[in-house]
């Protein structure tokens, strides 16, 4: 199945998410991991579209869902850039294409490495929460504790001692 | 907003649907009245998409659904026809195809007057049981009612004495 550009627009626009959850994780430094993740869910009967969309980014993965829907699902950050950059050159249609320029805007300071500092992080969790969501909550939490642990940090170049 | 066929059919894809409702009405000769819908709903964030279909179409109306859902929905059998030419041309890519043929095939019938016949109304019937539909049960009703009707009415022709 061969779809055009404008054919992928309107279907992510229908059908496409683009979420940014922050997980707890205390193998990272920080204790949290950024997951940003554009997912688009169907139906099994529509599973042939999905890998589709795959063909057409050639990226991501398609995956069972939740009994009968499936989904192709992007995570890795050089596709999800490449995946951002194909939707500035073809702009959403609907108020999504707001929540895709944050979700861009987190992609690029991940590539960026930005998501390794408490600001940064901080930052993202920010930007996180403006979007739609189903997080919220926990988001707020991470972000009253990245913020306590921002003011009780030293500035770079002073060792705790110095204070 | 300028909305280019692909981009529709996309949109589509995802967001429309094709409804045929067969509802009771008196005032009609045979009982029944056929309602074919083309609709597509959403926020009413994007009730500018809506209007840019309407637009495209140059058909149908933009009306308040449910709370903060808004419709675009064709229901005039000429703009029906027009929709359906435009689907033939530039095909659904999803298994959503299958019921949009179904759709015209009664859309065709209903041109053609064959819905206010009892045997052109079975077939309808018999149609929308296919597709996609929530009002099965009414469906099955109709359909029990129409094939008893059916065998009981005099082939074109013959008068009821004759028999």
């Amino acid at each position: 199945m061969e779809l055009s550009p404008d054919w992928v627009v309107g279907f992510v626009d229908g059908e496409g998410s683009f979420h940014v959850s922050v997980n707890e994780n205390p193998k990272t430094k920080l204790g949290y991991q950024v997951l940003p993740e554009f997912v688009v869910v169907q139906h099994q009967r529509d599973l042939q579209v999905l890998y589709a969309l795959k063909s057409f980014f050639k990226c991501g993965v398609v995956r069972k869902n939740n009994g009968d829907r499936w989904c192709y699902r992007v995570r890795r950050l050089e596709c999800l850039k490449a995946i951002c950059e194909f939707f500035v050159k073809h702009p959403l249609k609907t108020k999504k294409n707001v929540d895709r320029i944050r979700f861009c805007r987190v992609v690029g300071y991940m590539l960026e490495g930005r998501h390794l500092s408490l600001e940064g992080l901080l930052e993202i969790v920010e930007i996180a929460l403006q979007m739609n969501t189903q997080q919220r909550d926990a988001l707020l939490r991470i972000k009253r504790d990245l913020e306590a642990k921002v003011r009780y940090s030293p500035p770079l170049g002073e060792s705790q001692g110095e204070r």
